[in-house]
């Protein structure tokens, strides 16, 4: 419990610039309870890529024991395609000439955590998209999106996770063409990337599109205005609507157009 | 301006959990300077691994151009071994059965950093070890390391980033026997784990330990502490000395001893 605290102290003492002998630390003591949520599905061998990829995430030992110099030393290489587990999708993605992985400003990886939860019309239709009446619905409880959000879409397919065919709706092995799970709708997705002018988006499916699209509207508008995408998110139960703090910090990869990312919130009390 | 300006605002206010009707919110407008500093090199086929190792980052382009629907699309496989470029080495790369990258709990990828400087006496010496003597003087200056900071030893390599042969001290393939960096010493890297109880230790160089160690002490001492390394960090010469917050976050690589990580340093003035 100390280190918790004293971490807490420290970490929130630092963003308020406050000194250890500062009369105003007082005021981050309140916040001794800010947690941090890993909103990140691992990579291992059941790690859900999309149907069409050519491979999925392979780790390879290279080494795992006891040295010649007498101590214990393990090693691995991997393989992987950049859009599958929790990733990010670069702008690069889906529109020629924009922002790969590694040429997004590092500010745009920072952001308030917006959470809109669909997770009961998705229940109801699987293939259920963001409308935009469900983000006035959203403002009208809990204030205007503020512009360099991260909208975070909670449609509860992540407890799905690790079922290939409850997660996509199918599991045929290179056939993309019988996928079903909710997703943004394309109209929303106008009004949050161009109006509201948020910093990213992303979900807890495999996909910003929901799963019948085969032309992929979401992923074009959004990256037409550099807002990247994040995808397959864990834990956005553990979300409050608003307040968290998200740090999206994908791999630097030139020339990516996406990659595996680690992505946390904090929740500040 | 007006964009970034809001952010910080967004962002130290959730932080401070401050509504924007709160009067206190003219606080956080104080700090509309903060900065986020990028400590990640990119991974592409320059990136530097181990000498040892059987192969750097490798990218395979999936697919680049327009769709047979008529709309651009761009996607690609990579390949890596866990330690090369700027990564994380988790505990276990060292300590048998300790945590892997997807065992460290999340708390740990998040603290305030200390910046300490030795490339003053690297620039004179290219195996300078960090001393017990240079912590000492390091919190004669600045105070005590507190339990759960981020320890980060700036050398001054990443200006050799790059340059194989002028970044590792040798550039011959598969040898690892005769390389020349500077690093944390083992009496250093003890203190720090076991006294200071950090967090984390890093530092702008490809191993905690200096080029000339073939039994790597501060790996094996840090590792059985369960203190995380990271390595081959860049633009350390902007941070200063304490007051930033460090996120480094490793892709959550199942059964992983370390990984490819992003990793940022938030600097709140």
């Amino acid at each position: 419990m100390m280190r918790r605290f004293d971490f807490r102290r420290a970490l929130l003492g630092a963003i308020l610039g406050l000194g250890a002998s500062s009369s105003a630390l007082g005021q981050s003591l309140d916040l001794a309870s800010a947690r941090i949520i890993d909103l990140t599905h691992p990579f291992d061998s059941k790690t859900i890529y999309w149907p069409t990829s050519p491979s999925g995430f392979e780790l390879k030992p290279l080494f795992n024991g006891v040295t010649k110099g007498g101590f214990f030393f393990a090693a691995n290489s991997f393989c992987s395609p950049e859009h599958g587990g929790t990733h990010l999708d670069a702008p690069r993605h889906f529109a020629q000439g924009h922002w790969t992985s590694a040429d997004i400003p590092i500010e745009r990886f920072v952001g308030p955590a917006v959470v809109i939860d669909i997770s009961a019309k998705a229940a109801e239709n699987s293939d259920y998209r963001l409308q935009p009446e469900d983000i006035a619905a959203f403002e009208a409880a809990h204030g205007r999106i503020g512009e360099g959000a991260i909208v975070l879409l909670r449609t509860g397919w992540s407890t799905r996770w690790g079922d290939r065919k409850a997660y996509l709706g199918d599991d045929a092995p290179g056939d993309a063409s019988h996928l079903h799970f909710p997703g943004f709708g394309a109209e929303a997705a106008a009004l949050l990337a161009n109006e509201r002018r948020v910093r990213m988006i992303g979900l807890d499916t495999a996909s910003v599109d929901h799963g019948p699209s085969q032309d992929f509207p979401v992923h074009r508008i959004v990256a037409a205005a550099d807002v990247s995408g994040l995808e397959n998110l864990a834990n956005l139960e553990q979300l409050p609507p608003t307040g968290a703090i998200v740090f999206a910090l994908p791999m630097k990869i030139t020339n990516g157009t996406g990659g595996p990312a680690r992505i946390i919130a904090v929740i500040p009390r």
